[in-house]
Protein backbone atom coordinates (compact mmCIF):
# COMPACT_ATOMS: atom_id res chain seq x y z
CA UNK A 1 0.00 0.00 0.00
CA UNK A 2 1.90 3.57 -1.00
CA UNK A 3 1.12 6.41 1.20
CA UNK A 4 -0.11 8.42 -1.82
CA UNK A 5 -3.14 5.26 -1.75
CA UNK A 6 -4.13 5.37 1.70
CA UNK A 7 -7.24 7.13 2.96
CA UNK A 8 -6.13 9.37 6.22
CA UNK A 9 -8.53 10.39 8.59
CA UNK A 10 -7.67 12.77 11.66
CA UNK A 11 -10.44 12.53 14.68
CA UNK A 12 -10.57 15.95 16.94
CA UNK A 13 -9.11 19.04 15.09
CA UNK A 14 -7.87 21.29 17.90
CA UNK A 15 -4.57 23.02 17.99
CA UNK A 16 -2.60 19.04 17.46
CA UNK A 17 -5.37 17.85 14.56
CA UNK A 18 -5.68 21.18 12.47
CA UNK A 19 -1.78 21.20 12.88
CA UNK A 20 -1.29 17.98 11.61
CA UNK A 21 -3.97 18.01 8.82
CA UNK A 22 -2.05 21.25 7.77
CA UNK A 23 1.40 19.90 7.87
CA UNK A 24 0.33 16.64 5.77
CA UNK A 25 -1.58 19.32 3.43
CA UNK A 26 1.58 21.12 3.10
CA UNK A 27 3.35 17.57 1.88
CA UNK A 28 0.38 17.70 -1.07
CA UNK A 29 -1.90 15.29 0.79
CA UNK A 30 -5.49 16.22 2.00
CA UNK A 31 -6.70 14.20 4.65
CA UNK A 32 -10.39 13.61 5.81
CA UNK A 33 -11.34 15.37 9.36
CA UNK A 34 -13.90 14.66 12.07
CA UNK A 35 -14.67 17.23 15.26
CA UNK A 36 -17.98 17.34 17.39
CA UNK A 37 -17.80 20.62 16.63
CA UNK A 38 -18.40 21.64 13.32
CA UNK A 39 -16.99 24.89 12.83
CA UNK A 40 -13.87 23.63 12.56
CA UNK A 41 -14.45 20.87 9.30
CA UNK A 42 -16.43 23.72 7.63
CA UNK A 43 -12.80 26.04 8.25
CA UNK A 44 -10.66 22.99 7.06
CA UNK A 45 -13.02 22.12 4.08
CA UNK A 46 -13.00 26.47 3.55
CA UNK A 47 -9.43 26.81 3.76
CA UNK A 48 -8.63 23.73 1.62
CA UNK A 49 -7.19 21.90 4.32
CA UNK A 50 -9.76 19.05 4.30
CA UNK A 51 -11.11 17.12 1.83
CA UNK A 52 -14.74 17.98 0.94
CA UNK A 53 -15.88 14.61 2.29
CA UNK A 54 -14.93 15.79 5.72
CA UNK A 55 -18.51 17.02 5.97
CA UNK A 56 -19.96 13.40 6.21
CA UNK A 57 -21.37 11.39 8.95
CA UNK A 58 -18.43 9.67 11.53
CA UNK A 59 -19.38 6.21 10.62
CA UNK A 60 -19.14 6.69 6.97
CA UNK A 61 -15.59 8.36 7.47
CA UNK A 62 -14.41 5.40 9.98
CA UNK A 63 -15.56 2.95 7.32
CA UNK A 64 -13.15 4.59 4.60
CA UNK A 65 -9.80 5.57 6.61
CA UNK A 66 -7.16 3.29 6.31
CA UNK A 67 -4.95 4.72 8.65
CA UNK A 68 -6.81 6.71 11.75
CA UNK A 69 -5.21 9.76 14.44
CA UNK A 70 -6.70 10.19 17.37
CA UNK A 71 -6.17 13.34 18.54
CA UNK A 72 -9.00 13.93 21.14
CA UNK A 73 -8.24 14.53 25.06
CA UNK A 74 -6.98 11.46 27.17
CA UNK A 75 -10.21 10.05 28.29
CA UNK A 76 -12.38 11.41 24.87
CA UNK A 77 -10.07 8.42 23.48
CA UNK A 78 -10.86 5.91 25.71
CA UNK A 79 -14.54 6.40 25.29
CA UNK A 80 -14.29 6.92 21.23
CA UNK A 81 -12.60 3.78 21.25
CA UNK A 82 -15.20 2.53 23.35
CA UNK A 83 -18.01 3.40 21.04
CA UNK A 84 -16.62 3.39 18.00
CA UNK A 85 -14.23 0.27 17.79
CA UNK A 86 -16.61 -1.36 15.57
CA UNK A 87 -16.96 1.15 13.05
CA UNK A 88 -13.28 1.07 11.61
CA UNK A 89 -12.59 -0.48 8.35
CA UNK A 90 -10.99 -4.31 8.56
CA UNK A 91 -7.22 -3.98 8.74
CA UNK A 92 -7.14 -0.04 9.58
CA UNK A 93 -4.13 1.05 11.47
CA UNK A 94 -5.15 3.45 14.69
CA UNK A 95 -2.51 6.05 16.65
CA UNK A 96 -3.55 8.64 19.12
CA UNK A 97 -1.53 11.68 20.02
CA UNK A 98 -1.60 11.23 23.74
CA UNK A 99 0.84 12.27 25.77
CA UNK A 100 0.74 9.23 28.16
CA UNK A 101 0.84 5.53 27.15
CA UNK A 102 0.85 2.87 29.58
CA UNK A 103 -2.97 3.36 30.98
CA UNK A 104 -4.17 4.78 27.82
CA UNK A 105 -2.48 1.97 25.45
CA UNK A 106 -3.66 -0.78 27.86
CA UNK A 107 -7.24 0.30 27.39
CA UNK A 108 -6.91 0.70 23.48
CA UNK A 109 -5.33 -3.02 23.22
CA UNK A 110 -8.09 -4.65 25.20
CA UNK A 111 -11.09 -3.19 23.55
CA UNK A 112 -9.47 -2.70 19.72
CA UNK A 113 -7.82 -6.24 18.57
CA UNK A 114 -11.09 -8.30 17.68
CA UNK A 115 -12.30 -5.58 15.25
CA UNK A 116 -9.34 -6.58 13.22
CA UNK A 117 -7.54 -2.93 13.82
CA UNK A 118 -4.21 -2.10 14.51
CA UNK A 119 -3.07 -0.19 17.14
CA UNK A 120 -0.22 2.14 17.57
CA UNK A 121 0.58 4.74 20.23
CA UNK A 122 2.53 8.09 18.87
CA UNK A 123 2.87 11.22 21.01
CA UNK A 124 4.62 13.91 19.01
CA UNK A 125 6.81 16.37 20.98
CA UNK A 126 5.25 18.86 19.95
CA UNK A 127 2.63 21.81 21.27
CA UNK A 128 2.39 25.13 22.70
CA UNK A 129 0.09 26.46 25.70
CA UNK A 130 -2.16 27.39 23.28
CA UNK A 131 -5.61 25.19 22.12
CA UNK A 132 -8.39 25.26 19.66
CA UNK A 133 -7.93 25.03 15.77
CA UNK A 134 -7.79 28.81 15.92
CA UNK A 135 -4.01 28.56 17.10
CA UNK A 136 -2.94 25.63 14.78
CA UNK A 137 -0.21 26.17 12.50
CA UNK A 138 1.46 24.19 9.61
CA UNK A 139 4.76 24.17 11.42
CA UNK A 140 3.96 22.70 14.47
CA UNK A 141 5.56 19.46 13.96
CA UNK A 142 8.65 20.38 12.19
CA UNK A 143 11.89 18.16 13.38
CA UNK A 144 9.82 17.19 16.26
CA UNK A 145 10.68 13.85 17.70
CA UNK A 146 7.96 11.47 17.90
CA UNK A 147 7.52 8.26 20.29
CA UNK A 148 6.52 5.49 19.05
CA UNK A 149 4.79 2.38 21.09
CA UNK A 150 3.50 -0.83 20.18
CA UNK A 151 2.87 -3.88 21.48
CA UNK A 152 4.64 -5.58 18.89
CA UNK A 153 7.55 -3.50 16.56
CA UNK A 154 7.77 -5.71 14.32
CA UNK A 155 4.16 -5.40 12.89
CA UNK A 156 3.96 -3.34 9.21
CA UNK A 157 1.51 -1.60 10.37
CA UNK A 158 4.38 0.38 12.82
CA UNK A 159 5.88 1.22 9.52
CA UNK A 160 3.08 2.97 8.08
CA UNK A 161 2.63 5.26 11.02
CA UNK A 162 6.20 5.82 11.33
CA UNK A 163 6.88 6.74 7.19
CA UNK A 164 3.30 9.52 8.03
CA UNK A 165 5.42 11.27 10.73
CA UNK A 166 8.59 11.31 8.75
CA UNK A 167 6.41 12.67 5.79
CA UNK A 168 6.08 15.59 7.54
CA UNK A 169 9.70 15.91 8.79
CA UNK A 170 9.18 14.22 11.92
CA UNK A 171 12.19 11.90 13.37
CA UNK A 172 10.39 8.87 14.79
CA UNK A 173 11.78 7.37 18.67
CA UNK A 174 10.66 3.11 18.96
CA UNK A 175 10.28 3.13 22.85
CA UNK A 176 8.29 1.07 25.43
CA UNK A 177 4.97 2.20 27.06
CA UNK A 178 6.75 2.12 30.39
CA UNK A 179 9.88 3.90 29.80
CA UNK A 180 8.19 7.01 27.64
CA UNK A 181 5.88 7.55 30.27
CA UNK A 182 8.77 7.42 33.03
CA UNK A 183 10.85 10.15 30.15
CA UNK A 184 7.28 12.33 29.97
CA UNK A 185 7.37 12.78 33.51
CA UNK A 186 10.47 14.06 33.76
CA UNK A 187 11.20 16.06 30.48
CA UNK A 188 7.39 17.26 30.49
CA UNK A 189 4.94 16.53 33.27
CA UNK A 190 7.21 18.28 36.28
CA UNK A 191 7.67 20.95 34.10
CA UNK A 192 4.31 21.82 34.03
CA UNK A 193 3.61 21.12 37.67
CA UNK A 194 7.21 23.75 38.77
CA UNK A 195 5.92 26.35 36.24
CA UNK A 196 2.36 26.58 37.80
CA UNK A 197 4.06 26.62 41.35
CA UNK A 198 6.46 28.96 40.39
CA UNK A 199 3.91 31.30 38.70
CA UNK A 200 1.50 31.09 41.87
CA UNK A 201 4.25 31.79 44.42
CA UNK A 202 5.27 34.35 42.69
CA UNK A 203 2.16 36.36 41.89
CA UNK A 204 -0.10 35.10 44.42
CA UNK A 205 1.58 37.06 47.31
CA UNK A 206 1.88 40.21 48.79
CA UNK A 207 2.11 43.45 46.82
CA UNK A 208 0.75 42.55 43.45
CA UNK A 209 1.84 45.66 41.47
CA UNK A 210 5.13 45.08 42.75
CA UNK A 211 4.71 41.23 41.85
CA UNK A 212 3.95 41.95 38.72
CA UNK A 213 6.78 44.65 37.72
CA UNK A 214 9.24 42.22 39.24
CA UNK A 215 8.45 39.75 36.44
CA UNK A 216 10.95 39.72 32.97
CA UNK A 217 11.56 37.80 30.83
CA UNK A 218 13.00 34.94 33.17
CA UNK A 219 9.52 34.27 34.52
CA UNK A 220 7.79 34.57 31.54
CA UNK A 221 9.40 32.00 29.89
CA UNK A 222 10.15 29.69 33.18
CA UNK A 223 6.56 29.84 33.81
CA UNK A 224 4.81 29.50 30.20
CA UNK A 225 3.39 26.09 30.36
CA UNK A 226 1.22 27.20 33.08
CA UNK A 227 -0.63 29.16 31.06
CA UNK A 228 -1.56 25.82 29.80
CA UNK A 229 -4.81 24.03 29.97
CA UNK A 230 -5.75 23.29 33.50
CA UNK A 231 -8.38 20.59 32.14
CA UNK A 232 -6.06 18.88 29.66
CA UNK A 233 -3.41 18.58 32.68
CA UNK A 234 -5.23 17.29 35.09
CA UNK A 235 -6.08 14.44 32.37
CA UNK A 236 -2.33 14.00 31.88
CA UNK A 237 -1.36 14.11 35.24
CA UNK A 238 -4.16 11.72 36.63
CA UNK A 239 -3.11 9.09 33.55
CA UNK A 240 0.43 9.58 34.49
CA UNK A 241 0.14 9.77 38.41
CA UNK A 242 3.22 6.93 39.60
CA UNK A 243 5.48 8.36 36.88
CA UNK A 244 4.80 12.00 37.56
CA UNK A 245 5.84 11.34 41.23
CA UNK A 246 8.84 9.13 40.35
CA UNK A 247 9.77 12.16 38.30
CA UNK A 248 9.07 14.71 41.10
CA UNK A 249 11.55 12.89 43.15
CA UNK A 250 14.18 13.14 40.68
CA UNK A 251 13.26 16.73 40.43
CA UNK A 252 13.41 17.34 44.71
CA UNK A 253 17.07 15.37 44.52
CA UNK A 254 18.39 18.16 42.39
CA UNK A 255 16.98 20.88 43.97
CA UNK A 256 17.43 19.74 47.12
CA UNK A 257 21.57 19.82 47.05
CA UNK A 258 20.82 23.36 45.31
CA UNK A 259 19.01 24.07 48.67
CA UNK A 260 21.45 22.59 50.70
CA UNK A 261 24.50 24.32 48.83
CA UNK A 262 23.18 27.90 49.42
CA UNK A 263 22.01 27.43 53.09
CA UNK A 264 25.73 25.89 53.91
CA UNK A 265 27.19 29.04 52.36
CA UNK A 266 28.91 26.96 49.33
CA UNK A 267 28.75 28.75 46.92
CA UNK A 268 31.53 27.48 44.87
CA UNK A 269 29.80 24.09 44.38
CA UNK A 270 26.93 26.63 43.69
CA UNK A 271 28.81 27.67 40.61
CA UNK A 272 30.01 23.77 39.75
CA UNK A 273 26.23 22.54 39.98
CA UNK A 274 24.93 25.29 37.93
CA UNK A 275 27.72 24.59 35.49
CA UNK A 276 26.24 21.05 35.02
CA UNK A 277 23.15 22.22 34.27
CA UNK A 278 24.12 24.54 31.41
CA UNK A 279 26.67 22.28 29.87
CA UNK A 280 23.58 19.68 29.68
CA UNK A 281 21.28 22.08 28.36
CA UNK A 282 23.86 23.27 25.96
CA UNK A 283 24.37 19.76 24.65
CA UNK A 284 20.63 19.32 24.31
CA UNK A 285 20.22 22.53 22.10
CA UNK A 286 23.33 21.08 19.87
CA UNK A 287 21.40 18.01 19.43
CA UNK A 288 18.18 19.87 18.13
CA UNK A 289 20.53 22.32 15.87
CA UNK A 290 22.20 19.07 14.26
CA UNK A 291 18.57 17.51 13.87
CA UNK A 292 17.05 21.00 11.70
CA UNK A 293 20.86 20.73 9.65
CA UNK A 294 20.21 17.07 9.06
CA UNK A 295 16.70 17.44 7.21
CA UNK A 296 18.17 20.27 5.26
CA UNK A 297 20.75 18.23 3.57
CA UNK B 1 20.79 70.40 34.17
CA UNK B 2 18.99 69.30 30.79
CA UNK B 3 19.42 65.82 30.27
CA UNK B 4 21.10 66.67 26.80
CA UNK B 5 23.74 68.31 28.78
CA UNK B 6 24.77 66.13 31.27
CA UNK B 7 28.09 63.76 30.08
CA UNK B 8 26.69 60.03 30.76
CA UNK B 9 29.82 57.48 31.23
CA UNK B 10 28.80 53.76 31.23
CA UNK B 11 31.35 51.28 33.14
CA UNK B 12 31.39 47.97 31.35
CA UNK B 13 30.38 47.49 27.80
CA UNK B 14 28.68 43.58 28.07
CA UNK B 15 25.38 42.33 27.41
CA UNK B 16 23.84 45.38 29.80
CA UNK B 17 26.34 47.92 29.29
CA UNK B 18 26.00 47.93 25.59
CA UNK B 19 22.91 47.59 25.25
CA UNK B 20 21.83 50.50 27.42
CA UNK B 21 24.54 52.68 25.53
CA UNK B 22 22.72 51.44 22.14
CA UNK B 23 19.14 52.50 23.87
CA UNK B 24 20.21 56.25 24.60
CA UNK B 25 22.33 56.57 21.16
CA UNK B 26 18.69 55.75 19.99
CA UNK B 27 17.39 59.07 21.39
CA UNK B 28 20.19 60.86 20.12
CA UNK B 29 22.07 60.80 23.15
CA UNK B 30 25.88 59.56 22.48
CA UNK B 31 27.58 58.14 25.59
CA UNK B 32 31.05 57.77 26.78
CA UNK B 33 31.96 54.11 27.64
CA UNK B 34 34.41 52.16 29.41
CA UNK B 35 35.63 48.21 29.40
CA UNK B 36 38.92 46.44 30.55
CA UNK B 37 38.89 44.81 27.38
CA UNK B 38 39.30 47.34 24.71
CA UNK B 39 37.86 45.21 21.52
CA UNK B 40 34.09 46.63 22.96
CA UNK B 41 35.23 50.23 23.23
CA UNK B 42 36.62 49.94 19.61
CA UNK B 43 33.53 48.47 18.59
CA UNK B 44 31.60 50.83 20.03
CA UNK B 45 33.04 54.05 18.76
CA UNK B 46 33.03 52.43 15.15
CA UNK B 47 30.11 51.40 15.09
CA UNK B 48 28.99 55.03 16.57
CA UNK B 49 27.68 53.90 19.63
CA UNK B 50 29.95 55.57 22.00
CA UNK B 51 31.63 58.82 21.59
CA UNK B 52 35.31 58.76 20.39
CA UNK B 53 36.58 60.23 23.39
CA UNK B 54 35.59 56.38 25.59
CA UNK B 55 39.47 56.38 24.06
CA UNK B 56 40.57 57.95 26.72
CA UNK B 57 41.75 56.91 30.68
CA UNK B 58 39.20 55.73 32.73
CA UNK B 59 40.33 58.40 35.38
CA UNK B 60 39.79 60.80 32.69
CA UNK B 61 36.25 59.42 32.13
CA UNK B 62 35.32 59.98 35.49
CA UNK B 63 36.22 63.31 36.06
CA UNK B 64 34.41 64.46 33.37
CA UNK B 65 31.02 62.36 33.78
CA UNK B 66 27.79 63.81 35.32
CA UNK B 67 26.12 60.55 35.75
CA UNK B 68 27.81 56.96 35.51
CA UNK B 69 25.96 54.07 34.93
CA UNK B 70 27.86 50.99 36.44
CA UNK B 71 26.82 47.76 34.45
CA UNK B 72 29.58 45.23 36.39
CA UNK B 73 29.60 42.10 38.20
CA UNK B 74 28.31 42.46 41.87
CA UNK B 75 32.13 42.02 43.12
CA UNK B 76 33.48 44.01 40.58
CA UNK B 77 31.05 46.49 40.78
CA UNK B 78 32.54 46.85 44.84
CA UNK B 79 35.90 46.81 43.72
CA UNK B 80 35.66 49.74 41.44
CA UNK B 81 33.82 51.39 44.02
CA UNK B 82 36.70 50.82 46.28
CA UNK B 83 39.14 51.65 44.10
CA UNK B 84 37.99 54.64 42.30
CA UNK B 85 35.76 56.55 44.59
CA UNK B 86 38.17 59.23 44.97
CA UNK B 87 37.77 59.89 40.90
CA UNK B 88 34.14 60.69 40.58
CA UNK B 89 33.43 64.24 39.60
CA UNK B 90 31.88 66.24 42.62
CA UNK B 91 28.21 66.04 42.77
CA UNK B 92 28.41 62.78 40.07
CA UNK B 93 25.16 60.89 40.36
CA UNK B 94 26.01 57.11 40.19
CA UNK B 95 23.94 54.00 39.33
CA UNK B 96 24.03 50.49 38.97
CA UNK B 97 22.36 48.05 37.00
CA UNK B 98 22.93 45.09 40.03
CA UNK B 99 20.08 42.66 40.49
CA UNK B 100 20.50 42.91 43.89
CA UNK B 101 21.01 45.82 46.30
CA UNK B 102 20.95 45.46 50.28
CA UNK B 103 24.17 43.96 50.46
CA UNK B 104 25.84 45.95 47.85
CA UNK B 105 23.98 49.69 48.59
CA UNK B 106 25.20 48.94 51.92
CA UNK B 107 28.67 49.11 50.42
CA UNK B 108 28.36 52.08 48.13
CA UNK B 109 26.78 54.39 50.97
CA UNK B 110 29.76 53.22 53.34
CA UNK B 111 32.57 54.03 50.26
CA UNK B 112 30.87 57.09 48.58
CA UNK B 113 29.08 59.93 50.58
CA UNK B 114 32.82 61.38 52.06
CA UNK B 115 33.66 61.93 48.38
CA UNK B 116 30.38 64.03 47.43
CA UNK B 117 28.69 61.85 45.08
CA UNK B 118 25.32 60.26 45.43
CA UNK B 119 24.19 56.95 44.73
CA UNK B 120 21.02 55.72 43.44
CA UNK B 121 20.30 51.83 42.89
CA UNK B 122 19.01 50.94 39.42
CA UNK B 123 17.85 47.65 38.41
CA UNK B 124 16.26 46.99 34.99
CA UNK B 125 14.21 43.88 34.55
CA UNK B 126 15.89 43.01 31.81
CA UNK B 127 18.08 40.81 30.07
CA UNK B 128 18.67 37.28 28.68
CA UNK B 129 20.55 34.52 29.15
CA UNK B 130 23.55 35.48 26.82
CA UNK B 131 26.32 37.78 27.63
CA UNK B 132 28.70 39.87 25.81
CA UNK B 133 28.92 43.10 23.77
CA UNK B 134 28.52 40.58 21.01
CA UNK B 135 24.72 39.62 22.29
CA UNK B 136 23.68 43.43 22.97
CA UNK B 137 20.81 45.08 21.12
CA UNK B 138 18.78 48.52 21.75
CA UNK B 139 15.51 47.10 22.19
CA UNK B 140 16.96 45.07 25.29
CA UNK B 141 15.11 47.96 27.27
CA UNK B 142 12.18 48.55 26.01
CA UNK B 143 8.83 48.72 28.26
CA UNK B 144 11.11 47.45 30.86
CA UNK B 145 10.02 48.07 34.75
CA UNK B 146 13.47 49.68 36.21
CA UNK B 147 13.22 49.66 40.23
CA UNK B 148 14.97 52.79 41.81
CA UNK B 149 16.66 52.17 44.97
CA UNK B 150 17.85 55.37 47.54
CA UNK B 151 18.68 56.00 50.88
CA UNK B 152 16.04 58.91 50.59
CA UNK B 153 13.80 59.61 47.61
CA UNK B 154 13.34 63.40 47.59
CA UNK B 155 16.64 63.75 46.61
CA UNK B 156 16.73 65.59 43.28
CA UNK B 157 19.44 62.80 42.48
CA UNK B 158 16.88 60.21 42.49
CA UNK B 159 14.95 61.99 39.44
CA UNK B 160 18.16 62.36 37.06
CA UNK B 161 18.71 58.86 37.41
CA UNK B 162 14.80 58.12 36.68
CA UNK B 163 14.17 59.77 33.46
CA UNK B 164 17.20 58.66 31.89
CA UNK B 165 15.60 55.43 32.25
CA UNK B 166 12.38 56.75 31.09
CA UNK B 167 13.55 58.43 28.28
CA UNK B 168 14.68 54.63 26.88
CA UNK B 169 10.99 53.84 27.51
CA UNK B 170 11.39 52.30 30.92
CA UNK B 171 8.40 52.05 33.59
CA UNK B 172 10.60 53.03 36.89
CA UNK B 173 9.07 52.05 39.82
CA UNK B 174 10.75 52.88 43.89
CA UNK B 175 10.91 50.45 46.18
CA UNK B 176 13.23 49.79 48.87
CA UNK B 177 16.43 47.78 48.98
CA UNK B 178 15.24 45.24 51.22
CA UNK B 179 11.63 44.91 49.40
CA UNK B 180 13.47 45.08 46.46
CA UNK B 181 15.85 42.27 47.45
CA UNK B 182 12.76 39.43 48.41
CA UNK B 183 11.04 40.36 45.52
CA UNK B 184 13.60 39.41 42.75
CA UNK B 185 14.18 36.51 45.04
CA UNK B 186 10.92 35.79 44.24
CA UNK B 187 10.48 36.19 40.82
CA UNK B 188 13.89 35.69 39.33
CA UNK B 189 16.39 33.86 41.22
CA UNK B 190 14.09 31.05 42.18
CA UNK B 191 13.67 30.65 38.65
CA UNK B 192 17.04 30.17 37.70
CA UNK B 193 17.36 27.34 40.19
CA UNK B 194 14.45 25.81 38.96
CA UNK B 195 15.52 25.74 35.61
CA UNK B 196 18.91 24.29 36.32
CA UNK B 197 18.04 21.23 39.25
CA UNK B 198 14.99 20.57 36.26
CA UNK B 199 17.35 20.24 33.42
CA UNK B 200 20.19 18.19 35.48
CA UNK B 201 17.41 15.86 36.73
CA UNK B 202 15.87 15.93 33.06
CA UNK B 203 19.14 15.38 31.54
CA UNK B 204 21.48 13.95 33.70
CA UNK B 205 20.44 10.62 34.01
CA UNK B 206 19.44 7.28 32.56
CA UNK B 207 19.17 7.35 28.12
CA UNK B 208 20.61 10.44 27.50
CA UNK B 209 19.52 10.09 23.29
CA UNK B 210 15.75 9.52 24.73
CA UNK B 211 16.27 12.05 26.82
CA UNK B 212 17.04 14.53 24.24
CA UNK B 213 14.14 13.53 21.72
CA UNK B 214 11.87 13.44 25.35
CA UNK B 215 12.43 17.34 25.46
CA UNK B 216 10.08 19.89 23.58
CA UNK B 217 9.22 23.52 24.01
CA UNK B 218 8.16 22.76 27.00
CA UNK B 219 11.17 22.13 28.57
CA UNK B 220 12.91 24.35 26.33
CA UNK B 221 11.05 27.27 27.58
CA UNK B 222 11.03 26.22 31.62
CA UNK B 223 14.91 25.27 31.54
CA UNK B 224 15.73 28.56 29.09
CA UNK B 225 17.43 30.42 32.24
CA UNK B 226 19.62 27.21 33.31
CA UNK B 227 21.70 28.16 30.46
CA UNK B 228 22.93 31.53 32.09
CA UNK B 229 26.26 32.17 33.11
CA UNK B 230 27.03 30.21 36.47
CA UNK B 231 29.75 33.13 37.38
CA UNK B 232 27.42 35.73 38.04
CA UNK B 233 24.29 33.83 38.82
CA UNK B 234 26.96 32.45 41.74
CA UNK B 235 27.14 35.87 42.55
CA UNK B 236 23.74 37.15 42.32
CA UNK B 237 22.55 34.00 45.01
CA UNK B 238 25.55 34.75 46.83
CA UNK B 239 24.67 38.72 47.38
CA UNK B 240 20.86 37.96 48.14
CA UNK B 241 21.27 34.13 50.22
CA UNK B 242 19.08 34.90 52.85
CA UNK B 243 16.21 36.51 50.46
CA UNK B 244 16.65 33.65 48.07
CA UNK B 245 15.96 31.11 50.97
CA UNK B 246 12.88 32.96 51.83
CA UNK B 247 11.55 32.75 48.57
CA UNK B 248 12.38 29.51 47.82
CA UNK B 249 10.49 28.80 51.26
CA UNK B 250 7.72 29.99 49.52
CA UNK B 251 7.83 28.19 45.99
CA UNK B 252 8.34 24.48 48.15
CA UNK B 253 5.00 25.27 49.73
CA UNK B 254 3.38 25.65 46.56
CA UNK B 255 4.69 23.05 45.17
CA UNK B 256 4.05 20.49 48.31
CA UNK B 257 0.95 21.17 47.93
CA UNK B 258 0.60 19.96 44.09
CA UNK B 259 2.73 16.98 45.26
CA UNK B 260 0.40 16.32 48.52
CA UNK B 261 -2.74 16.80 45.40
CA UNK B 262 -1.24 14.13 43.51
CA UNK B 263 -0.51 11.86 46.21
CA UNK B 264 -3.85 11.72 47.37
CA UNK B 265 -5.81 11.26 43.96
CA UNK B 266 -7.27 14.64 44.18
CA UNK B 267 -7.27 15.66 40.44
CA UNK B 268 -10.18 18.43 40.83
CA UNK B 269 -8.20 19.78 43.39
CA UNK B 270 -4.65 19.42 40.54
CA UNK B 271 -7.49 21.28 37.44
CA UNK B 272 -8.51 24.04 40.26
CA UNK B 273 -4.74 24.71 41.61
CA UNK B 274 -3.67 24.58 37.89
CA UNK B 275 -6.03 27.21 36.68
CA UNK B 276 -4.99 29.61 39.49
CA UNK B 277 -1.96 29.71 38.12
CA UNK B 278 -3.36 29.99 34.59
CA UNK B 279 -5.15 32.96 35.25
CA UNK B 280 -2.42 34.98 37.83
CA UNK B 281 -0.32 34.35 34.80
CA UNK B 282 -3.01 35.51 32.10
CA UNK B 283 -3.32 38.62 34.35
CA UNK B 284 0.64 39.37 34.17
CA UNK B 285 0.52 39.02 30.48
CA UNK B 286 -2.41 41.40 30.10
CA UNK B 287 -0.10 44.09 32.51
CA UNK B 288 2.44 43.11 30.01
CA UNK B 289 0.60 44.27 26.82
CA UNK B 290 -1.13 47.21 28.62
CA UNK B 291 2.34 48.57 29.49
CA UNK B 292 3.43 48.14 25.65
CA UNK B 293 0.07 49.86 24.93
CA UNK B 294 0.41 52.83 27.23
CA UNK B 295 3.71 53.55 25.68
CA UNK B 296 2.55 53.87 22.20
CA UNK B 297 -0.11 56.44 23.29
Amino acid sequence: MEKEDKKILIVGLGLLGMSLAMAFRKTGIQVMGFNRHRDAVEYGIREGILLPESEEMLETLLAKADVVFLALPIPATVEFLEKYAGCFKKGAVVTDLNSTKSAFMNKAEEVLPPQNVFYVGSHPMAGTEKSGYENAFETLYDNADVFICAADFEAPEVRIIEELWQSISCKTVRITKEKHDNLVARTSHVAHILASALTISVLGYEDKFDNFAGCAGGFRDTSRTASSNPVMWKEIIENNRDAVLKAMDYFECEYSKFRKIIEENRFDDFEHEFAIGRNLREEWLQYMENKKGNKKK
